[in-house]
């Protein structure tokens, strides 16, 4: 068996205190550490919410990026799905960790997703479960 | 302490065998979902991958609910990020089995996201954690 795909939810707490005030920043973060990971980006969309508070998401060829930050809390919670095995995680959590300035970042799961039975012949390598 | 939010993903197996060949109908099935869970939505992006899958977001007052779906395995992997205890998270679940027609949904996670420490004197009732 193997797994369609991965999500991986990070934690980014203790951040700068104005890294979340502005939802374009927030974006450019999120474009910026999809790039970083060798993610194709399809689209994005974010929004400001008052008093405060930004959400977005980015879609990619091999699946998302998520946010959802709390300027009064200096966190944000972090997804990333991906499927196959082009996309550098390690180098987007540090690419968002720098843009945020968190100095406290938590890999709180990684989990497969999709677990799916296949027959052996069919199976190619590399797409045994992670 | 209390979470600031709730990240729960859902697995749609089984599902039937038209349900994720249009991406407009994938879309209108979260809209759906969205709307009978009582989410405000804010935006909606999908995506139709060639030769075959879907991709979306919703993105939602609330937070977020994301999908993709692998027509060929039957199979589409959700989750569903939400603040605050408007969200009738059964409604929405319920409403994608239906739409999806699916014979086998799993739960595979519900995680507590931005667990923060609040002094005592500034707590609610009803932010303990769950």
């Amino acid at each position: 068996f193997f797994a369609l795909g991965r999500q991986v939810t990070i934690e980014y707490y203790e951040c700068g205190a104005t890294a979340f005030l502005d939802a374009v920043r927030v974006e450019d973060a999120l474009l910026k550490a999809a790039k970083d990971s060798n993610a194709t980006i399809i689209s994005s969309s974010f929004h400001q919410f008052e008093p405060q508070g930004v959400s977005g998401v980015v879609v990619i060829a091999e699946s998302h990026f998520t946010i959802h930050a709390w300027p009064e809390h200096d966190y944000a919670a972090v997804d990333i799905f991906t499927c196959g095995d082009n996309i550098n995680l390690e180098a987007a959590i540090t690419s968002m960790k720098e843009s945020f300035e968190s100095k406290n970042v938590l890999i709180s799961s990684d989990q497969n997703r999709g677990i799916i039975s296949k027959p052996f012949a069919k199976q190619h390598i590399g797409q045994t479960l992670k």
